[in-house]
């Protein structure tokens, strides 16, 4: 077991067409160190998810000042990252306050990608109008990912008005038998609306993978 | 053990202004023909849910003939019932067909306490237009009976729009993660909309029960 | 995203009835003290709700001074908040000690609200003596707030003594089977009394708000 | 594999004080035929449990000609079996009319070992004064077999007021969060009440074999 | 309640760029018969799913004989659908024999909405060299569907090397802690592969309809 | 609310046979010292079970200079306990050394109430003859008092050589599927001996009230 | 998509060293009949599992004539199979009479990949003195099979007697808190007997190719 | 209760041929110190697992020093344990970084038993390339342990190419739907591949025992 066992797919990028990213939670300081020895050593940048603030102080500081962090999100971006070429195609929209960590992780992942969404936050459906509001806006997106916890009625609502994708991120927010986002996954999974799609509970950078590959696909009719 | 242990409640409607009645699902033949003899020996009338056709067929004829049965609700009303003295109170919003056995269970269940409720169906969030066109009649209800399933997500838009009293009733329509009711009953418990309550899955009977709990609540200001 | 994605429902009053309020669990301290900075603005009030004494020492000092805090509850009332103007019209009955903090989030909210509930505490089921002797205090409330956790056998009990309207709180209480409160939820949603709600586990401010709109309906005969 | 793999524990009374039974649901006609012929052969006497009618039907002649059979418990007597005894040691108590299926496979095996069991039955708590009169006739048994389903709130109040051993069987009697038995079960297990003891769900035969452990430690004060 | 409740919603096609379907599972035979009078007399076609053979047979017979049915997929076209127009943009890749019910259910509601899927069948990866020698073909496409069930690896490998939209359908293929789909939705969602997203257990045509999005969103780059 | 509502019951001995005891678990350091307060000037005792270091630690001085603790089982006696004055009626036996907690809790609560147990501990089916060589020792018992976790196997083998009142008490020993003692308490309930009763998780304290029932039962034939 | 989209992997054989086999459960008769046609024109064997008899009795009379049936597991051999070439290599060890049908599951799929096991059943561990006559039989298999439901006691005992490779099978015997088999499951897994390893609930099949990958890589001391 | 009720089976090694181990996790202290000084009394060593840095730090310092300490698995050897004499029988496969800790704990154990392993990590199927590489290498291994969260998909693609023993260990890697590794458990039960065989989640100890038993099984022909 040479090199920690640490096997980076720096070829993703081409293959997929999204960077390759790293789930800093469950992962060890010294692994983690050790992933990023090797991006620096090939001079290539990478994007960090679930990266606590500890976790953060605890990295050596060569590879700490080469980080852009953004406490909301618990996101880092390890080496220079262009800023997005694209905008005006992905839209965000969350459903609550307690929901912006997932909402900005989606929205850092875009960014990583070169992607700018637009978003929009706290239009749960407890107070419909809010929402109605933004629906003009919303639906000029070719791709919604739409955030919400709880009883997650923000992505039903939605998926009957938007036409194009709409990919629902469940999230964890609320207690009792919002049972860790399993409520929100399921509502969302059993929407009313059709063809709304879903991702797993929190998973902002999944939510946004899932519409970068929807606008590559969109982007040349053919993905390859 | 005389009397097969049936052991009726008839004081029910003196203590609780809710008159008894039996769930007829999970009772053998036996059981269901003892029941109303003795109701019949009473001159008593009974309300009976959940009697699925094979059951009603099964029964004396003498009694087959005193039921006044529904096939959508599989209710019946076992002796003679007065028509509705109260109307305008309550209103049952469904999402979708197939939630219908639950709706009329719910509005069988008022009628045979009196109570005619305003019934209003197939109004889902897919095409939330439908839901919204009916919003001025159904807030004027002090009281709302609102029956989804699948992500139940007219609850959570309906709760935010009615300042009455707002009472779900989650169904089991819907596959897979749809879990026979489960993940429509912890959406609307889960409501992001406040002070709404719920009621068991299916239970059109309870639904109609907590209704007329409130209105007697309302009508005198004092229940006792 | 100006403004940090919060967006406030000053108008929530007006609409339902019930003041606006806010669930600090979840929430981060910028974005507590945001919103508390523009509640100061607009010179309203707001009720907190699981605002946990760490979070509470975090909010600005300015902030915190305008708190009424109670501990048993957690929770706060932000600005100067009137006496309850009404009283004798909801009981609040718990089953034990260990229930207190969310019975007490339940007469916070509607003390919040205007309204001075009937507290009853440590009457669970096991030595049911105690209870009955309150019965007959108990039923001559329009509308019972029952919280109970484990077994929630109280509940039942209540239901079917209490003509009114019964919200049933189950709580997390316990431990082993007791399931975070999920066996207290399901015992109170499949009680066999009938009528009973419920809403969702350790939630005292959505009973209180649930009994609020009873008041209301019960206060004019048409919420609008 | 000889003798279809049937290894009969006819030592069973003489170690435990329990005769044996067989459980005929999940067995093919040719193993219970199997058995019987075995149990026959041996001049022996057997209980059967879960014995539907059909398989009943499908028994060889010669072998149905020798069993006691009721059908509300579904419950045969194999051989000649002697009268009960002894009694007024247990008493079984049964929630609603759903539950006799229970209630009696709980009371006839007690029969078929000896003891003739107190029924009380159809006293749920929803109408807890039923339950109350009979209070005191429940009190002076030393072993007594709580049996219901739903939210099961009969255990918690029989556990608060019996001194003697308590045994609940919780049915799978409901529907919905009933979830088959297990709110029941885990409202049982998570009574507030101490020291009472549960079976599986719908398991009258093991309340009963729990019943006659307690009789038979009680009987000599040394059980071996 | 005029029209037995039912409300359909001819504008969806307009609105969402997907045509109105019927759910016919959970409806009576009378609630259907009642809609394709609807559909029949505005001169409308429809999509039914789930429509199993007896439920078919029960219909009027003037309707069945409109009816394009296909057994395998419980599907049928009510009145006259134009053939295909657009063909090689989505790829529809089963695992096994017992999944071709759900893949053809996508397949349908594809043609239904004028595309003709690629179809891939029985390359679960057990085998893995079955798949691999498929992959050149089905990464062509910009929009994959994947149906799975049991452990659904399929879904995991597809995600790792196609470059487009990922839409994982979770079947209920399997028993035991298959757990009627529920494993298999699981591991699609906790997939290793980024951005794949996923629909209900066994929901052919969800799978398909967000397959419509993303081509609709492919097509114009502006979706409205 | 007066005396922070706490209601004590002191006639539960007279009207059980069981001391009353406090679950200190949830209990705030306020509600704990407000309790022994007014145990302290009735001059009762009381038992106190877990309570944990820090909360022992948390109480007034006076208090805890009165309680007899034990840190295995995290359990107390405040005010003076009298020597078990019987023994050789109730053995408790143990699987593993991390059950030892609930087995010194069930040991304790047995004392504290006049029974000293017969204590065999880490005797698990993993190495069966360790439990085997103790059987006839354990079988001297009226009561057996069987403490496991994971998969709980030691339960059924007792319950098969045990002519006594056996009660399972499982334990959330384990990890992964051992699910926090669900296992443990699944495997008991669906034991292969028939008449083995079950108490909640980790509820050594229940377990012992569950033998002081069966021993009053049977030391007068009757126990009221 | 041609040929019904069935691929068949005659080359398993020769890759795993396993016969291919089918499940027939889930496969429309179509389906199950169209396999055969190609396994016949191929002229070769079959392994076929759950076929229950009336699905065996609607295949072709050609087909059906080939097939070597057994009622109590419900599998085939399709085409002449030669007599096992090996013995006492394999125990298959049972608990109770319902388990059997996943026993013989286990030893056909042995007996058509030319193993003959020993088989011992009905030695479930509430006599556990039944299961100990055995053990020195036992434990001369390098492998064995233990199949078990309910509290898959046999499972953990056998795990600490047999030094080889021990193989549970969990059933879906039993009811209530069996769970269709997941508290077997559960329990063989969290076995406090090390190195026991185990297959999917009734999965008979499974079970026996575990045992001849174990024999296989026994046999040449490296398997490829 | 003497020796705080610790009994240890010093005769496993020759019974089942691995030797004793403890899992440290749930002991307190005291409990672990006890057992070293007996194992330390009779000059034997120790396998110790889940040895937390923090219990590590509180053994005496006679013991902590004669713990070979492994941080990455949190696992001791106490006292002297010999190189491994025997490789290239056991292939440990494992999916991502976050797995090492449980592939490290099944290579510590088969060293500790004289095993070394083949370790090859980091090849989850998400690049399914790395994987396929790889395979030649694995094949030749008559044991495979394949370690692996979230889909698991790893364990499905190894045990199609794989002819030998398959141990799958199921990990918690992952969050949301993963369930803490219920996903990645059940995936491996389901998979597609048969004759693969699970243990415990995050069990690398009794993967690596399970492989042991194979070997042992492997070695001799005959076990015993």
């Amino acid at each position: 077991m040479s090199d920690n066992g640490i096997n980076l797919d720096f070829a993703r990028a081409e293959r997929l067409g999204i960077e390759e990213a790293i789930l800093c939670a469950g992962k060890s300081d010294a692994q983690l160190a050790g992933i990023l020895d090797r991006v620096a050593a090939r001079g290539a940048t990478m994007l960090m998810t679930r990266l606590a603030p500890r976790a953060l102080a605890s990295l050596p500081d060569a590879h700490r000042a080469r980080i852009d962090y953004e406490a909301t999100s618990e996101t880092g971006f390890f080496g220079p990252v262009a800023a997005p070429r694209e905008s005006g195609r992905v839209a965000i929209v969350g459903a609550g306050t307690s929901d912006m960590r997932v909402c900005r992780e989606a929205a850092r992942t875009l960014a990583y990608n070169g992607v700018a969404p637009t978003e929009i936050y706290d239009v749960g459906v407890a107070g419909i109008w809010r929402l109605m509001e933004r629906v003009p806006e919303i639906v000029r997106h070719p791709v919604v990912i739409a955030v919400a916890g709880m009883d997650a009625a923000l992505v039903s609502v939605l998926g009957g008005l938007v036409p194009g994708v709409v990919i629902a991120v469940p999230t964890s927010t609320g207690y009792g038998v919002a049972n860790r986002g399993e409520t929100a996954l399921n509502a969302s999974l059993a929407s009313c609306a059709q063809g709304v799609t879903v991702v797993n509970i929190d998973n902002g950078y999944g939510g946004a993978c899932a519409a970068l590959r929807a606008l590559r696909a969109n982007r040349t009719g053919n993905p390859t």
